[in-house]
């Protein structure tokens, strides 16, 4: 075992010099190289389309035993596939965010100063076993010029490297080099550790993205800037000003439009004064297929109801389940929200402007929403194009992260011999 | 020793939970109540005048071993002190960045989108024995409405702590809680460890300020978001094409107009089709009486000059001290800053425009200057108002940081039943 980690680290190290070398080709390369590259990642996907979808149907026929929701992720048809193509091609056609001037003024002694957008460096990026993401993530990071280490889940080890062979195709059609984009090619897990230790400094920054066991990890052992993608626990209130069919309509499409989405809704904070919309909205979600659990209060109001635990107020289901809470007004649930909530997306149903501008001051989520399906939690819903996910980071990002959001910026300050007194 | 460590821990755990009693209630506070709080505060601090400058008299006493720079910072007088009153007094005057919306668009499906500054938090703010930090510091925390933990170089604590009581008489004064602002009560560097940990998640963000000790420290130990400000490890790069009278003039402000700053001037890359400049530009410094290393060839051109070693491409003096080193070429340049620098600030001289824009291109440090002194490195320079310093980070802020880089911000969500479909 002390043989099989030496190696590994040696292994990761060895790709994180290689990311280095493959951002400093990167950043230096024009816009169109960098759309060509992608665009033609997107023809190369077409053109492995028969291995790929061999080695998904072995990640596929090794998970057998994973959840059907899970299965479901990791599956790809020709369809799926021709999907994840398009998708490469409208993020090769997105706009370039590198080198935009963000701000630029002039100085009272002549020094002109602009912010330019500039890449991060080199990503590395750690998913679920989702093949489409090795593409979606590659590309966005191509187009705001970072190098990527991607580490995608175990399962979908077998099609995420056909799908990476794809990748690198690309990059070496446009003359870049496929250090660039690189997968580590082994499902032990110990080199998730080696990422979010930095290989050497040679991670810029990590993004996560998952549920609780990639948080607690993330927290524990992360050693470099962390973009956080983690869970959504995501809330309505029902404030006793709602219109009662908007109330119906909202919470029924924020938890059953998709269920597995980090934007679903989880939890149901009802106003005591707005309780006797709860009967008929239970209904509606039953009716869907959607179980409940709910406190005391929510219990005699719905009795089918199962009792909700303490663990329910903290669990993303990413399943038709919805724990459901009886609050005592808009300050207890907006409590409730910063006790239990995940900073992700939150909202309100309020037809009173007061109380609706109350809790979007009080709540500090990433995305706090009134009046709208909380599944609204999403890059392109936002008009930001194709997106790495939502960041429930305080810092650099939050909220939908596409190509823009993986830049920082620098000042570039031009003088004609200006000294400072 | 454990009975010590016990103790600190639960202090600082404490620390944290106040602080975020003292956040909550900051971040609901009105933009009036702490451009009050802060103004109070200036008032305070000429209030306290004796006690603090008796304290700051105890501070040098106790410091008599320190370098003659070190107590310089350290040293506070009537006038100092006004200063330190007066950039209060600017503080609170600045513009409140909270609540700021800094885009806002309207979707297709009528969904209106908001972007708004909100504050990032609790801030741990790590510095050096500088008693006027401690009040520029707290200010800008309060302007940008995120509560902060303070802890200043221990010798200083005398000083620090005898602001802090002014800064907490300017908050309860405005009807904010203690708890906004903290002084860390002890010197016991265990308290930075505490701190770098996160304090059982009660600090959003870490501000390191010093030099490469406390570097390494960060790198190691830090579990939670960190904005480094950290070396300036500056460098200029007198091309062949730069104009003489130019380049002599930057150097010498750049290096010694102040040599404890951190856009001070450390290392001279001096063109091999510029080295005719070097010897009046180092007569220059020499008279000016800074001390010169350089490498063999620059050597051979100025042979008083002392001979630089590796370790002097990685030093920051902060001090009248300078190294010189010929480079083949504008790459060659970037590569050394690239190698050795610490991503701060760094420019060229240079005529010719293309060799201009090749190196404000190729170097990918916060501030990148052409024909412009590197003290130009300064919040206030750059027309931020005042600044907690300039990061070195790569991420969320680069460069002068101020109130405004002080927050973060939240997506705003108005809909009008909006479900997705």
């Amino acid at each position: 075992m002390d043989d099989a980690c030496g190696d590994l680290a040696l292994d990761m190290a060895a790709l994180g010099r290689a990311a280095r070398a493959g951002f400093d080709a990167l950043r230096l390369a024009s816009s169109a190289t960098r759309t060509a590259a992608i665009a033609a990642m997107a023809q190369a996907v077409r053109g492995h389309a028969a291995a790929i979808l061999d080695a998904n149907a072995a990640d596929l026929e090794a998970a057998a035993r994973l959840a059907p929701a899970m299965q479901d992720r990791l599956r790809l048809t020709p369809e799926r596939l021709e999907g994840v193509a398009q998708s490469l091609e409208s993020v090769s056609a997105l706009p370039d965010p590198v080198g935009q001037e963000t701000a630029r003024w002039t100085r009272p002694n002549g020094l002109d100063i602009a912010r330019v957008r500039t890449p991060i460096g080199v990503i590395g990026m750690i998913y679920e076993a989702r093949p489409n993401v090795t593409a979606d993530a590659a590309a966005l990071c191509i187009r705001s010029g970072n190098a990527v280490i991607l580490r995608g889940g175990s399962e979908s080890l077998r099609s995420s490297r056909t799908i990476h062979a794809a990748l690198v195709e690309g990059l070496k059609h446009a003359g870049l080099p496929a250090s660039a984009v690189q997968i580590v090619p082994t499902a032990d897990r110990a080199a998730v550790g080696a990422m979010l230790s930095g290989l050497d400094g040679a991670i810029d920054l990590v993004i996560p993205r998952g549920g609780r066991s990639l948080v607690e990890r993330v927290q524990a052992e992360a050693r470099v800037p962390v973009l956080g993608h983690l869970e959504g626990l995501c809330h309505l209130y029902i404030h006793p000003s709602a219109d009662p069919e908007m109330a119906r309509a909202l919470v029924l499409n924020a938890k059953m439009r998709r269920v597995s989405v980090c934007g679903a809704l989880e939890t149901l904070l009802v106003d005591v004064a707005a309780a006797g919309q709860l009967p008929g909205i239970a209904a509606a979600l039953t009716a869907a297929g959607c179980a409940l659990r709910g406190d005391r209060r929510a219990l005699s109001l719905v009795p089918d109801m199962t009792p909700a635990s303490e663990a329910d107020w903290r669990t993303e289901y990413l399943a038709p389940i919805l724990s459901v809470r009886i609050v005592d007004g808009l300050e207890a649930a907006t409590d409730h929200i910063a006790a239990y909530g995940s900073g992700h997306t939150d909202g309100i149903v309020a037809q009173d402007a007061a109380a609706v501008e109350a809790f979007l001051a009080r709540v500090d989520s990433a995305i706090v929403l009134a009046n709208a399906s909380t599944q609204f939690a999403d890059g392109g819903e936002f008009g930001f194009g194709a997106e790495i996910g939502i960041s429930t980071a305080r810092l650099h990002a939050r909220g939908p992260v596409g190509a823009e959001q993986l830049t920082t910026f620098k000042y570039v300050v031009r003088g004609t011999g200006q000294t400072r007194p």
